[in-house]
């Protein structure tokens, strides 16, 4: 596997553009669009919250026959708690493009991301269509990573080639987190494209597998966006022979591929949370179950005190087993050793003489790896969080002006 | 039923003490104790944490027996994740303390809070129970109340009186919470001391049922001590006729003025949060069952980003709503009102063009209200926290220093 240039436009035959519709502001892209020049195979997962924006429900559904060939986003505003006329732009949203692009509307994704509670410009964000659909490139990859982002600081794109069975296959990815990669509704999305032949059930088995160790094991701060979304389109256009059993090695290698893809992504998205100075890497090992060690480490993720001891770089690993002690996983807290990086800095749930220095300097690392070794099986689980700052609070205190 | 002085002392035959031991530093207070001159029964609700403090395993068996006759409490030190070590200093406090008063180890109830993952200063910490049995007064509540602060900027204490059946009787509670309540395991401890007859089967129910609308609706911040626990004596001096049926008058009576000392400690602590601007009391009315109203209570009050947006006196209803989302509670969106103070921001799970003024002006009182009808039902919850302030992460970046 190499990693290579081109983001979602590296994979054969995908074309990207973003452009500003002025829904933010006067200068900022704000509407993007993905478009295959032939149909894919596409899935998705959506967020969980009970309140939905219109245009996850229409995505959902418009992927409900795993194919897609399309995906248009806006920024600045969710489309959620909109009402019935939230679910009639979301719908013109996708008419629109459909109707630019010559491809079916259902065949077109629509997502959104920014403030909610407010209906949608809906006269800018058509503009944006137009215009969109009329200027999009072969290297269209950098202002689509632009036009996604709401309080993000930095754009966030991977492309990757493997070889499948001697044939080069190419898997890319945009994604877009902001801050606290759910906020203020500001959402976590991510676009997947690849030049793979794979079947709709796979790519949907694959999506959910893969977005459950990588988006959903990160967490910036504690709440679940509206609008969250990951999806991946597939167009074929590689020339494998089609991916169609996840029993099969080429399943498993494309997954491999796919994963670090969306890891990367998940990483680009908890180091760029609001106000992070640091990614934390929360690494539960020599778990029973799966479960047990997925559980404790995103209850030492969204830990606001082990948060706030990481960002004072205080090597208070009392709060960390507390963390773990309130995630709800059944475990035997006077097994587990901890770690600050190299340091071991607890055993057998009990606190060591450990070296100051040593902890704090994992502490001030750009990545703080943190280690629970639970000592009673063979299974782990890695979460990624940031750390809680002034700077989390400033933003947040008045997202709206 | 009326407030009056005295704190935990107030009710008839207890008394209480509090000294300084060293164990913080040279001038606070930090081992405090409350006894009874006569036999009481007792019941406790303890941390849920599956990293429990030595002292919550061993109150929790001191108690199961329904009696008690002392609490002796340090603060400075959780004595949690201390292994062997931790459990016997924690039977020497109880052993040490029965001694002096002379009264069985197995009737002392024993509290720590403090730092996790340090052994016990155990030197200063029986000097401390020396001077503090040997001091023990009759008006000894406030010295008590200081002597189990950690990060609390106030004491708190409250004590009211009652008629049940023509005799006077009198309810008192003291408690700690620390900035975020649950802090750096700065823990939650509530002691309440009563002169009313109550079976120790009443006690227990009591006690849970209402720590259930108090400090389990209380949240400064997500993360639960090793430490936390909240325990009633009553040493029936008032000399009421038994209350030993929980579905008596008497029983209801009782628990109506225990409630009001519970929730009004609670908002105490919550008020308290460690850099906190603002109580927030988070009010969901008309819903379907009270497990909803309570999951959707509890979530908005554990939010950041509505914490951050209390702290900011930004009217951003679209985060209590989406809070309410993830909350896990079954509850139609489309239905939902939400009020800040008087004023209604959203309507049917819509925002309105409301007054930002009125909004606003809601947000900037000591106490914000927020109330969300969930128009389905008879049922409601009400849950208190506190706003996300630049101090709480200052507080807790270095809490160890």
């Amino acid at each position: 596997m190499k990693i290579i240039d081109g983001g979602i436009t590296a994979p054969r035959d995908f074309m990207a553009q973003g452009v500003c519709a002025q829904i933010k502001n006067h200068t900022k892209k704000d509407v993007g669009l993905i478009y295959s020049k032939f149909p894919c195979s596409a899935a998705g997962v959506f967020t969980t919250n009970k309140v939905k924006a219109a245009c996850v429900d229409l995505s959902s559904v418009h992927l409900s026959d795993g194919q897609a060939q399309a995906i248009i986003v806006n920024s600045g505003n969710a489309n959620a708690c909109t009402g019935i006329q939230g679910f009639a732009d979301a719908q013109l949203m996708a008419d629109y493009c459909a109707d630019l692009l010559h491809i079916p509307p259902r065949d077109v994704v629509v997502a959104s991301t920014g403030v909610i509670g407010v209906q949608m410009p809906i006269v800018q964000i058509t503009k944006g269509i137009l215009e969109v659909c009329h200027s999009l490139s072969d290297y269209g990859s950098a202002p689509f990573a632009e036009a996604i982002m709401t309080t993000d600081l930095v754009a966030k794109e991977i492309a990757v080639e493997i070889e499948l069975q001697g044939i080069p296959v190419r898997i890319a990815g945009v994604a877009k987190g902001s801050g606290m990669i759910h906020p203020n509704m500001a959402t976590m999305l991510a676009f997947i494209t690849t030049d793979a032949a794979v079947s709709s059930d796979c790519l949907k088995q694959l999506i959910k597998e893969s977005a459950d160790i990588s988006y959903n094991m990160i967490s910036v701060d504690r709440d679940t966006s509206t609008n969250d979304m990951a999806v991946i389109i597939a167009n074929g256009q590689a020339g494998n022979q089609l991916i169609k059993d996840s029993d099969s090695d080429a399943y498993k290698f494309f997954k491999g591929a796919l994963d670090f893809v969306n890891t990367t992504l998940a990483k680009k998205i908890a180091r760029d949370g609001e106000g992070a100075k640091h990614l934390i890497e929360i690494k539960v090992i020599n778990a029973a179950n799966e479960k047990t060690a997925r559980m404790i480490a995103r209850s030492i993720s969204t830990s606001n005190l082990t948060k706030a001891a990481v960002f004072g770089s205080d090597a208070n690993w009392g709060r960390i087993l507390a963390a773990a002690g309130y995630s709800g996983a059944d475990f035997n807290p006077y097994l587990v050793d901890i770690y600050l990086g190299e340091e071991k800095v607890a055993e057998d749930g009990m606190g060591l003489q450990f070296n100051e220095a040593q902890a704090k300097e994992a502490l001030e690392k750009d990545t703080v790896e943190i280690t629970l070794d639970l000592k009673t099986g063979p299974y782990q689980a890695t979460a990624w969080g940031c750390d809680l700052t002034y700077e989390y609070v400033r933003i947040n205190a008045d997202y709206r002006s």
